[in-house]
């Protein structure tokens, strides 16, 4: 599984890991990966500097990245309380009664929380400026092309700069803009995600942006068969966020046996394509909190920031909560493989090995 | 590209061609694949008949398949007249008033057409009688499992079944059923289609029905590079519809300069899943007939079989006149990379080679 962004990075495998979790990203890049640490849910400089030092000790000088959301589009800024007054009391009346029905209670006076800002501009920069104090190969981008100065930024600082797309025009204008390595993220991808699935995505990418730029294949790609795949369709390597969220090294962020109970017994078929997570389209879970947004009379979702801000709190009382029928969690359709709690090291082996097994097996059909 | 289904059905690659044009899929069988002829377009026995004794003679003795639409739960039967009468007035107003809006005229005086009777149980279940009177070694069934008595049918005349399936539960149904051959639809595919895109659908499909059930695959597949990825994924062949629409030998059957202008410009995103075609969501070519039917107000398509009976008129109209803004026509994700109109021979040629290209490439990828 040996491909140019292996040299370029100084990786044994073009494994991208997109993942939350410090323990997650840092035991993927000491397996061989790249783990991509998401910057979104750190509201404190301090804790994304800690975060980091932890990372730049713990991953054997291995390199690793880290994921930013810059939206091209800078949202509308202010503090959290300047943009909580912007939202609707109805959707407030609405997600209190939702959790009221679905038996979620309050948390403990004094942890609730304000609201991913991750998703403000304002905060995004600083999380770029952070992560170029400490060692990152690679800052990526989930929402499209960072504006030209901090793709500079990165490149003053030697750092690569990804940007995920989910059309063939959007990649070509990502390219335009300067950045690296293009994510072509597939409709069955968990998180945001298009209408274009991978199979006809990453070849119409592949082909859009030319050889010189290396394309990672992102959305359905949870065993070493579907790496293949996305290697034959033209991907240098794979990006990969879902099948994180299955492994031990996880727990260490968010413990919770609601989450595992959820994903374990959970088919392809039991996620849906929502705005209700962030404003924008993105493929989370099925569960009774998705279903009351779907219902008839719901309120239509706001336009990010402003929809996270309006469900972080329900967000965090869901999780402490712990009913695996009433979760908020982005997750791709490969959920429905996801059946057991590994260790991070396993999960890349069995990558490997079933990438070298499905090579083998094709070039026995050559003509 | 050799796997077991070549021996089996005595074909040199495993590329099922799925097509309404007898033309195609005798080109297909000529150029070594299998044309599987889609039947639910032969309203008279006769006209059937004539069709698959010309497969007869110009398939150069290849084998072919037959291809019928025959639901597991039967609909409400009658003739077109009775089920007519089931028609609302105000969807038949719909319909009317939004062909004079985009400026479709009437048909010339006795032009207009019944419906398509072949989504009616006994029709297709004639088509099913009139096939084993020929040489058919496949009849698939585009939605699902046939009846076991059909099944048995086929079987005690030496003919395989295959069936399409959704989700790996329909497949494993199928199995049981008796059906021998599983096409794995995914999400990104032309006509009826779940919403588990091939990425991850293929690999379900394959590990639910274990070794002994091949399976195609379906959906997003154009190119040589995705039948790569699609046998990566475990399918032993691929089940292929749209590229065919992009044909010489298609011109046979629909000589259609407004389609060809459509599907050449149409980018990857230029398609839409609705039920407007037949009454189950299928995935259709965007135009400003699908728009007039996502718009606010226009009414919820109606179940199968009355859908296409209040419809077929209009798409013979639309057809007739030649708006490439104005068209109905069911076609994959892939439609993106149709972009001229080429002979069935060249098609096939190009998936061999690009097929063989990928697997090499892959090769040398290897550990």
């Amino acid at each position: 599984m040996h491909t140019g962004l292996c040299e370029q990075f100084g990786i044994e495998y073009p494994i991208f890991a997109f993942t939350p979790s410090e323990h997650v990203a840092a035991a993927v890049s000491r397996a061989g990966g790249l783990g991509v640490l998401g910057c979104v849910r750190f509201n404190e400089a301090e804790e994304l500097e800690r975060t980091l030092t932890w990372l730049d000790d713990n991953t054997d000088g291995k390199p690793y990245g880290v994921d930013v959301v810059m939206p091209m589009k800078i949202p509308t800024e202010g503090t959290s309380v300047d943009l909580g007054a912007m939202v609707p009391e109805a959707h407030k009346a609405f997600v209190d009664d939702t959790l009221r029905k679905l038996g979620v209670p309050p948390l403990p006076e004094g942890e609730g929380r304000a609201g991913v800002l991750g998703w403000l501009h304002s905060i995004a920069r600083s999380h770029v400026e952070i992560s170029l104090s400490h060692r990152p190969v690679l800052i990526a981008n989930a929402l499209g092309s960072p504006p030209v100065d901090v793709i500079e930024q990165a490149h003053a600082a030697g750092v690569k700069v990804a940007a995920l797309a989910g059309a063939a025009k959007h990649a070509m204008s990502h390219v335009a803009n300067g950045v690296d390595i293009i994510v072509a993220q597939g409709y069955e991808a968990g998180g945001h995600t298009g209408e274009i699935a991978s199979m006809v995505l990453t070849p119409e990418i592949v082909d859009a942006v030319g050889p010189d730029v290396p394309v990672l294949g992102a959305g359905g790609i949870g065993r070493g068969r579907q790496i293949a795949a996305s290697l034959a369709l033209g991907a240098q390597g794979v990006w990969m966020g879902s099948v994180w969220l299955g492994t031990e090294e996880y727990r260490n962020l968010s413990s919770n046996a609601a989450w595992e109970t959820a994903f374990t017994r959970a088919t392809s078929a039991d996620t849906v394509r929502t705005r209700v997570y962030t404003g924008k389209p993105a493929r989370l879970l099925k569960t009774k909190w998705t279903e009351a947004w779907a219902e008839e009379g719901a309120p239509q979702p706001l336009p990010m920031p402003l929809q996270n801000l309006l469900v972080a709190d329900a967000h965090s009382r869901m999780n402490a909560h712990g009913d695996p029928d009433v979760i908020s969690m982005p997750v791709g359709q490969i959920v429905g493989t996801m059946n057991e709690v590994r260790p991070v090291a396993d999960v890349v082996a069995d990558l490997v090995a079933e990438f070298e097994e499905t090579v083998a097996r094709l070039d026995k059909l050559r003509g």
